[in-house]
């Protein structure tokens, strides 16, 4: 199956598409959308929902995964993060693809083993499980895929008992 | 000048549209995009967004007016909120129309003379401006004409300062 994987940021979204059977995972794109904090929010909004629209019609992914909502202690952050996670649903459910939800916890645990591990083991990590000659640089990206990747593994198995 | 005031809901995002020199208001199109807890949030997002698409496309507002960033006492209402409200500034960014953001407080002070008025007294005040045989029943259509109006009125005088 092919899984979209989407790391919120209003600064900078996080996107990574992999081929997986649940067991093999192989890279097809990585990389971030950006945009400018002297951008009007609105601006930042329509880029990141125009680069996610690209990236599902450039690589028609069957599914789309991003992490739960993240009740952070900054309330503003959060809030901002939840407006582009608006914008990000949305440019999923137009294309009608699936939707699935995890939390960070589960994603670490999945795709590192340990739920509390740092950025920097999930880029090793994602560097292993990708077969990689070069970690991805950029921790969005790698945030990104690490959710695609938990979601390749649990689909499979939920397909495996079904 | 047409504004589109929109009062963000993740069941109920009530719009109103009111042709305005600042002084003189008049009711173009008001309601209510509804959508059903029973349907995928991100299906509710689609709806919203659609909704929102259709009225600007059909009655081609200006400038759109929404109230800002609301730090309810219940974050989960409030970002889940704020996943709307990204999908509304998104709809009115794709327009390339302007955006503006007034506090509720602004909202009913500009348009019922008082910031804390009661839901009923704006629903009293917005039938008063627009000069309505009957008031308008839903109270989130009402909180969409407000921000509407409270913007026509801000802008105009603006303008005239230039």
């Amino acid at each position: 199956m092919r899984v979209l994987g989407i790391d919120c940021g209003s600064e900078r979204t996080g996107y990574g598409i992999v081929d997986s059977d649940g067991v093999d995972h192989r890279l097809v794109a990585a990389g971030v959308i950006r945009t400018s904090p002297k951008w009007a929010f609105e601006q930042r909004l329509l880029e990141i929902a125009g680069g996610l629209r690209r990236l599902i019609g450039e690589h028609t992914p069957e599914c789309a995964a991003v992490e739960g909502v993240f009740y952070s202690a900054n309330v503003k952050t959060a809030l901002k993060l939840a407006h582009v996670r608006g914008v990000a649903l949305l440019a999923v459910a137009e294309a009608g693809i699936g939707l699935a939800e995890y939390s960070p916890l589960e994603v670490k645990t999945s795709v590192v083993g340990y739920g509390r591990a740092e950025k920097g083991q999930v880029q090793m990590m994602i560097r292993s499980l990708l077969r990689l000659a070069e970690p991805i640089e950029s921790l969005d990206a790698c945030d990104a895929l690490a959710v695609a990747i938990c979601h390749a593994t649990r689909e499979s198995t939920s397909r495996k008992l079904r």
